[in-house]
C-alpha cells in the first residue's frame, strides 16, 4: 500500500501539530529538538502540507463542503453531460477511460443566480470567511490582513467550491513564497495511478499547488482522481485537453469546445485555469526572430490557430464570458504567458512585453468579475535582466501575485535546470514574485521520475525559502538560525531533522561517519576528532563567552563605515587575564583524542 | 589505468583545438556541431584545461620551465632539508611517507637577490610575460589589458615558479568568472592516489585551479603528486599542515613553524596560500555572541593562538617577511576570511568586517612587495546582504580579485548547499567577484566522493556562467544561444555536446526516449510527437519568418514604457495573406504522425 508511506512524516522527530482554534485545524509539523548545554529547546513548528491521505480509490474528506455550504450563496445542479472524448479518441474507441473514478462524486456546485462566490468577492465586501482565518492561523497573521490583500487583488486562495478537498493556502508577495510543481501524462509515457502517486509525493516534500498537465490520453479521468486525492489547489492548462478533443489539429479548436472544457474542469474542481489570452494576433510576428520562437504549448498552439484563421485570438475575444464562468465556481485565472521566452536571448524582448501588457488589461476585467488572478512570467531570463520582471508585472497588472517558471539564468546545463532555474527563481521572489512553479533536472531532456520530483520540489523549496529571508519575512529566517545552532552544537540529528530533507542529509552524513556515536560526536567528517574549528569556537565561547561581555568586549555594533583599529584596540584590556585563565584551564579548546578514541576510526 | 579517461574529451563530439600562435599552445575545445537547415554551423570553441595527462608517477612536462629560465631572474638553490615531520608524526614513526614522489624532480628556483620575479612586477614594470600572452589568448583579449589588470592588483596569474607545469590562468572581475575545486585527505579518511584522481577529476569538468586542503597524513608527499600532475594553479592553507607538525595543539604553533612550512609549499610549487593575517587579537570577542562562531578552520587556530598566548598573531606581526618569501617564488596571497560567517545570522557583522578591512591593508602592503593578492569572502549571507560585500571588498582592498565560498543564501537545506551557495555564488560573481570556490553537496555533512566533486564543480561553472552571461563578458553569451539554436532545431546530440555535462545531459534523454531515432526526432519527451510547441515554432518560422518581415511586420524594437495596442495593430496588414497561404499549405505546423509512428512508441 504505497499510500502508507504518507502516514509518516518524514523523519522520526516530526510530528502533526495542528493549530486548533475557533474549529479549524490548521497542520503544522513540529520538530522535536534535544537539548542545547543551556538548557531544552522547544519543538521548532514549520508549515506543511499533511495530507490527510486516504486509499486513493476512497479520496479524500471534504473540509471545506460545510464552510461552503453554510454560506448558502451555491446551488447543486445537474452538469455538463459526462462525454467519452473528455478521455480522448482512445477512450471514444476503447468505450472507456482507462481508469475512471468510481469513489464517491458528488453533483456540481454553481454560484446561485446574481451571487459571487468567489474569495475576492466576499473580500471586497469585508466578509472573512473560513477560508481566510483558515490561512491567517497557516501564516501566523490576522484574518483580516488576508482579506485586504485578497480584495485588492494582491494575494489569492485558489479555491474552487467543487474541491472541497483542500487546505486553503494564500499566494500573494505579502505571505510566504510558493511552489507549485507539475505533473501529468503525456502521449509518450505513464498511468494514472502514477499520477497519483507524482500529486503525493511533490506534496510530501512541499510542494504547495500541483498542475496537472497532462496530454495524452484519459485526461478527464486522471484530473478527477488527482482532485479527489488533493489537498492543495490543482492547476491545469484547459487547452491542452481541447486540444486533444480536436485530435491535436490547433486550427480545429473553436470557442465552443474550448468553453466546454473549462466548464467540465470547473465542475470537477480544478482550483485555477492557465489561459493564454494575452496571445493576441499582432503579437505573433514579433517572435518569428527569436532565437527559440515560442516555447509555450499554449502559446504556439493559439499562435498558429490565429495564423491559420487570421483572427484575433478567441480566448481574448471571450474573456468576459469565460471571466463569468470562472466567477461561478471561484476558479482563478493564472494568466498565461505564450510567448515567453525560451532562451536567455529571447528574454525580455517586445513579444514578451506586448504580452504581459495585455494580460495586465486581462487581470483587471477579471477583476470586475471579482475574479482571483494571477499573472505568469518566465521562463529563461539572464541574472541582471529578471528584476525588470517585477516592476514591469507589478506597474502593469494592478499588484496581482506573480507566478514564474524559475527563469533560467543559463541554457548551457541540461541535466542541472532545477538549479540553473533556481538561481533565477530566489532572485525574482527576492524581487516580489509569489509563486515559483519548479524545474526538474530532466527539463527540455525528459519526463521527471519520482526522484526528479523530489529535487524540483526541494530545491525550490529551498530558493523560496532564501527569497523570504531576503525579503525579512516574519519568521523566516528563525528555521535557518535553528540549523545553526543545532549545527554549532553538534546536534546532528536536529540538523538532519531540521532539513529540508532529511533523509538525504542523514544518509550523507552517514557515508563517511555511519556509528550512531558519530551523530552525537563533537566533530564532523570535514576534519577529524583531532581538530574541528566549530568545537573551538564553542569551547571559546563555552570558557569566555559570558565573561568576554563581562569584561566590556561585547559584540559591539561595528560600524563598517567609519571604524579603524582604534575602535577594536579598547577590547583588549580585559584579554589579558582571561589568556592566563585558559592556559589555567589546561587550553583544552581541543579535543585531545587520539584517532584511535574515535568513533569513527576502526 | 584511470588516467585513460582523461585522454578522451567529455564527448565524441568534442575534440582539442589549441590556438597556436607566437610558439604557444593554448588549449581549447572545439565541438561539432550537425548542420542547421540554413547551412552547417562553425565548430564552437569553449575555454577548458585540457591536460595534458600523463602518468600520475610520471608527472607532466614542464610547459612553463623556458619562460622561467629564459627572464635570467631566478637561480636553482639545494632547498630547505626534507624532514619526515613534513609528513606528520605518523611518517615519523614510520620512518617514511606512506607514497613518497618518486618521479623527476627539480632542485627549486628562487629569486635572484635584488630581482622580483612576480607577474605583477613584470606588469608594473612594463613587460608582458608568456605567460600574459598566454592567458591572453585563453581570454580572448590583447595581452596589454592582461598587464594592466595584474599591474593594478585587479587580477592575478597564480604561477609559482616552482610549479612550470601549470597553464597560465587569470583570476580578475575583468575575465571570465573563475571556479575552485576543494581536495585534500583528512584525519578521517583517503589516499594520495585518490587525491590526485580528484584533482585530475575536478579538472576534467572545469575547475580552474584546486586547493588541497589535506589535514591527515602524509601532507608533503600528497601534495608533491598533487602538484607534479596539476595543470590548474594549485592553492594550500599552510596553517593546517603547521597544525599538524606541532601535533593539532594550536597554542604550541610559533612563527618559525609556520614560516619553514610555508617555506617548504614555496619550493614545491604551490601557487597560491590562504593566509589568515587579518585574524587580529582584538576581532575574536566579536564572535563570542555569533550563532555559529567562527566557522574557518585556519580562523579559530589563529583565534585560539591569540587567545592563549594572550598576543597579536604571528601572521600579522610577521606579515612583511611573508611577502618577502612570496615575492621570491610569485606565490600569491589568498588573505583568507578567518571570520566569515558560518550562517546567516551572522553574516556581515563586526567580526566579518573588521577583518575585510584589515586585508585591505595587508593587501596593499603585500602590493608593496609586487606580491599577487586575491581576498576571500563568505560563506553564508541573505540574498539581499550579498551584493555589500563586493562594495566593501572594491571599497578597502583596493580593487583586488575577490573569492567567495558560495555564498550559502539560507542554512535550511543541508544535502543540497551546492545549490543554496551556487544561488549566492552567481549572484557574488555577477556582482563583481572573480573567482568562486565550490561547495559540494555534503558541505556539512561528509567528505565528498568522486560524484560530488563532479556535481559541485558543474553547478560551480553554470554559476560563474551566468554571472558572466549577467556581467555582458564578451562572448559569454554565445554559448547559451549556440544552445539555443542547437534547442530549437531539435540537434539532440548537439545539445547533449553542448552540455557542461553530457553524459548526464545524454543519459536524461534516453531515460524516456532511448532509441537513436528520438535523437534526431523533431520533438521531445515532454509533449511527444503529436503536438510539440518548439516543432509549431520552427514550423512558423520555416513558413512565414522572412515573409513576416518582408510585408512589414519585423520584430520591432517594443517601447515596453510607450506602447499601447495601436502601437501593435499597424503590424496586422499582411497578415491576412499569410493565413491564406497557410491553409493552402495545409496548415502543416503539427506533425500529423500517430503516435504508433513516433520511435518511442513500441
Amino acid at each position: 500500500m504505497a499510500h502508507d508511506i504518507y502516514a509518516q512524516e518524514i523523519h522520526p522527530k516530526h510530528s502533526y501539530a495542528p493549530i486548533v482554534k475557533d474549529g479549524l485545524e490548521v497542520p503544522e509539523t513540529a520538530i522535536q529538538l534535544d537539548d542545547s548545554p543551556t538548557g531544552p529547546n522547544e519543538p521548532f513548528k514549520i508549515y506543511r502540507t499533511r495530507g490527510p491521505w486516504a486509499e486513493p480509490e476512497d479520496g479524500l474528506p471534504s473540509l471545506r463542503s460545510e464552510w461552503i455550504e453554510a454560506r448558502g450563496d451555491v446551488e447543486a445542479y445537474e452538469g455538463r453531460e459526462r462525454n467519452l472524448l473528455d478521455d480522448g479518441r482512445a477512450a471514444v474507441k476503447r468505450g472507456a477511460a482507462s481508469d475512471e473514478w468510481r469513489g464517491a462524486s458528488r453533483a456540481p456546485l454553481r454560484a446561485k443566480d446574481g451571487k459571487r462566490v468567489t474569495q475576492m468577492a466576499y473580500a471586497r465586501r469585508g466578509e472573512i470567511t473560513r477560508e481566510m482565518e483558515f490561512v491567517a492561523l497557516r501564516e501566523h497573521c490576522s484574518p483580516e490582513k488576508v482579506r485586504e490583500e485578497v480584495a485588492a487583488g494582491r494575494a489569492i486562495i485558489p479555491n474552487n467550491i467543487n474541491h472541497p478537498e483542500s487546505e486553503p493556502m494564500i499566494i500573494g508577495n505579502a505571505f510566504l513564497t510558493k511552489i507549485n510543481a507539475n505533473i501529468g501524462n503525456s502521449a509518450v509515457t505513464s498511468s494514472i495511478r502514477e499520477e497519483v502517486e507524482k500529486l503525493r509525493w511533490a506534496t510530501r516534500w512541499g510542494a504547495d499547488t500541483v498542475m496537472d498537465l497532462s496530454t495524452g490520453d484519459d485526461i478527464h479521468a486522471t484530473r478527477e482522481w488527482i482532485l479527489r486525492n488533493s489537498p492543495v489547489p490543482i492547476g491545469t492548462v484547459p487547452i491542452y485537453q481541447a486540444l486533444e478533443k480536436v485530435n491535436g489539429i490547433a486550427e480545429d479548436l473553436t470557442w465552443e469546445i474550448f468553453r466546454d472544457t473549462v466548464i467540465e474542469q470547473c465542475e470537477q474542481g480544478v482550483d485555477y485555469m492557465t489561459v493564454h489570452a494575452g496571445v493576441r494576433l499582432p503579437y505573433v510576428p514579433l517572435t518569428s526572430k527569436r532565437v527559440t520562437g515560442i516555447v509555450s504549448r499554449g502559446g504556439s498552439i493559439m499562435a498558429g490557430w490565429c495564423l491559420a484563421h487570421h483572427k484575433e485570438s478567441f480566448l481574448y475575444e471571450n474573456f468576459d464570458e469565460l471571466c463569468e464562468i470562472f466567477a461561478k465556481y471561484d476558479v482563478a485565472f493564472s494568466l498565461g504567458d505564450g510567448l515567453r521566452p525560451g532562451s536567455v536571448a529571447d528574454a525580455n524582448d517586445a513579444a514578451q512585453f506586448a504580452e504581459l501588457k495585455t494580460i495586465g488589461e486581462l487581470c483587471k476585467r477579471a477583476w470586475d468579475y471579482d475574479v482571483q488572478v494571477m499573472i505568469e512570467g518566465p521562463g529563461h531570463v539572464p541574472l541582471n535582466m529578471i528584476q525588470v520582471n517585477n516592476e514591469k508585472e507589478e506597474q502593469w497588472c494592478g499588484g496581482a501575485p506573480f507566478y514564474t517558471l524559475g527563469p533560467l539564468v543559463t541554457d548551457i546545463a541540461p541535466g542541472y535546470d532545477h538549479i540553473t532555474s533556481a538561481i533565477g527563481a530566489a532572485n525574482i521572489a527576492a524581487g516580489g514574485t509569489a509563486m515559483l512553479c519548479y524545474v526538474t533536472p530532466k527539463e527540455h531532456l525528459g519526463l521527471p521520475n519520482r526522484d526528479d520530483v523530489k529535487t524540483g520540489v526541494i530545491t525550490y523549496k529551498l530558493a523560496a525559502h532564501s527569497a523570504d529571508v531576503a525579503k525579512g519575512h516574519p519568521g523566516a529566517r528563525d528555521w535557518d538560525d535553528a540549523m545553526s545552532k543545532a549545527r554549532f552544537e553538534f546536534r546532528w540529528h536536529d540538523q538532519f531533522a531540521l532539513s529540508l530533507d532529511p533523509e538525504t542529509a542523514q544518509s550523507y552524513h552517514d557515508e563517511t561517519l555511519p556509528a550512531e556515536p558519530a551523530k552525537t560526536a563533537h566533530f564532523c567528517s570535514m576534519c577529524g576528532p583531532k581538530f574541528c574549528s566549530m568545537r573551538i569556537s564553542q569551547d571559546i565561547r563555552d570558557e569566555f563567552g559570558d565573561q568576554i561581555a563581562d569584561l566590556g568586549m561585547p559584540t559591539f555594533d561595528f560600524d563598517v563605515a567609519s571604524s579603524d583599529a582604534s575602535d577594536i584596540s579598547e577590547a583588549r584590556e580585559g584579554e589579558r587575564e582571561m589568556a592566563q585563565e585558559f592556559r589555567e584551564m589546561g587550553s583544552n579548546v581541543y579535543l585531545k583524542e587520539t584517532p584511535e578514541d574515535s568513533p569513527s576510526a576502526q
